[in-house]
């Protein structure tokens, strides 16, 4: 008897993912606080009472939604490639990655940046989000002992701002104009590592 | 007999100013849309019927508020120091004069920021801040055209990228921690312009 139900979900695309998925541009769009589990139902097409059999309440969308955020974020960390060799290139690289991440899970990081500490899962995001400045400041301190990086600018300065251009890709960035992740993260390197200067180049 | 009013205004710190200035923080807080004029009246010690002495209305505040920002970003279009001389050397001037004025200007450039086009106040604030966009974006073309800048990069994406470090600035400065607009835009355009590899300097 409950077999057709199922079917019916897929069909609808309302599986756990694309809940998750339709919730997230929601929360993008209005706002997580301005979003009501009515707006949800109806971006789901759903009735109210039929989206409490998708998910219990808003804050377990969100707290899911950030973990995909950030959960990219610390796989990064605890990658080889962050962990051996010269500080500069790791640098690089997790400066790589973080712009394939936030292009590839584009809507998910811009609610994450968004987040400012109102509810106790936003105060554990933002939590996670300052243990991995933490580990970029960390590298960008290591690649100045090291001698990679020029010893005039301050760490802390370089790390602020190095992700502020990573993260305003999220204010801009639209997949459909052609850039790949690869083309910002290229256009990005090239600028902060090395310059944009052509006598610098 | 209306001698004193002016007084009491002034001693309380209601001139059209400090209205803004409060105003203008209760906007970044709260966020715009969710401010009413009674939260202004709150902030402002003042009656909900004596906010409409100071104020006509939230939109008026708001206008004013972002031809703050506008005002400053245009007043450096203006300049001779924008408009003669090498492009690089151009675009490094109007970097450096953007960050001051961010940090000069910080509240009312982080609500600009933040502006998503709401209202014809807000789409008029937005068609500013394009016309701004572009400029910049001619000055990074020109700069590439002359050679100044490394040709092996897009100046569209250089544009949204130099800027996306600029703006984060208003996410995360601390003007109590201690660095300057100066020492902001040092270091900014070190990397930037110079890059971070030692080697590159």
């Amino acid at each position: 008897m409950s077999g057709p139900t199922p079917t019916r979900q897929r069909r609808r695309g309302h599986d756990p993912e694309s809940v998750l998925s339709i919730a997230v541009g929601v929360f993008n769009e209005r706002g997580y606080d301005g979003t009501s589990m009515e707006d949800l139902a109806r971006a789901l097409g759903v009735t109210k009472s039929a989206i409490y059999y998708h998910v219990p309440g808003k804050e377990q969308l969100l707290a899911r939604a950030l973990d995909r955020a950030l959960d990219g974020l610390f796989a990064m960390v605890a990658d080889e490639r962050a962990a051996s060799g010269a500080a500069i290139e790791r640098l690089e690289w997790v400066v790589r990655q973080s712009v394939r991440m936030l292009v590839e899970r584009l809507p998910y990081v811009t609610l994450l940046l968004r987040v400012r500490g109102n509810s106790r899962t936003e105060q554990a995001a933002l939590e996670r989000r300052r243990e991995f400045d933490r580990f970029i400041s960390h590298l960008v301190k290591e690649a100045a002992a090291e001698g990679g990086i020029r010893a005039d600018v301050e760490p802390l300065l370089v790390t602020r701002l190095l992700f502020g251009a990573v993260n305003s890709i999220t204010e801009w960035y639209q997949p459909a104009r052609g850039d790949s992740a690869d083309d910002l993260a290229d256009a990005l390197l090239k600028m902060t590592f090395d310059g944009l200067r052509s006598d610098a180049a």
